[in-house]
């Protein structure tokens, strides 16, 4: 499925192979940044049409999406012996229509917990990237080598 | 071992705990600011004397660590009933004397890759924080309810 040059450990993937990836989450991590300051919370999400959408609880979160739109998505997958990271740079906002609320709502987002979330935010893209990694062991060094970088 | 005040689906954990979650981490989640723009790259680490140490290549990972030394830190972990997660917020430093990266050395820290990574990176803690969640259902509302929030 992840077709590595050979003998190259880390795979760019292309656009479409993130989004696929995305397509199979249910959490990630999201990043706000206020003042200089950066967040991260795990969220609970669906992507769908390219977008990821969050159903979140009045609090931090939504505030700092109110003062700076500018957000990064997060999602990875990580197994035995090889993993992936996926990482969208976006614009987040609070879906308002009852036509978009109810888009969302079909998303069928499932919460860690079960308190009341009222407000679906919903992350559009501006930039995705993602690596596939092909998991080896670290090339061992001697002492004071170590001029070539890597 | 997470004891939720009865029906409370989120528990807030102690420093205590948390530490000994990061304890068990290989892998985390890197945040750096750079001119109020936000980066987050998946790292291989490793928690000791409540540090985070990372071992990088050079990239733009280092390069933002040395124009803004403030960072994230997130670790996570997501099981099918329950999941927890921990946000450190703590300053980079690059590790110089031979003293501190033979003491990173000794962490055998498992990169994700084999290409030479030869910095190595502490984070020092300000902040450390955790939740622990355990899943449930979304409880559903009645269309037009929806005063007491949630």
């Amino acid at each position: 499925m992840f077709e590595h040059v050979e003998g190259e450990p880390v795979l760019v993937l292309s656009e479409d192979r993130c989004w696929a990836l995305l397509e199979g989450v249910a959490h990630g991590r999201l990043v706000t940044v206020v003042g200089g300051r950066a967040d991260i919370f795990p969220i609970n999400c669906a992507v769908a049409d390219r977008r990821i959408v969050l159903r979140t609880a009045p609090g931090s979160k939504l505030a700092e999406m109110a003062v700076n739109e500018s957000v990064l998505f997060e999602a990875d997958g990580i197994l035995s012996d090889q993993a992936w990271s996926v990482v969208v740079r976006g614009t987040a906002a609070r879906l308002e229509t009852s036509a978009d609320r109810e888009a969302a709502e079909a998303l069928q987002i499932k919460p860690w917990v079960p308190t009341v979330k009222d407000y679906f935010v919903r992350i559009t893209p501006q930039e995705i990237s993602g690596r596939h990694f092909r998991f080896g062991e670290h090339p061992e060094r001697e002492l004071g080598e170590g001029s070539e970088g890597g």
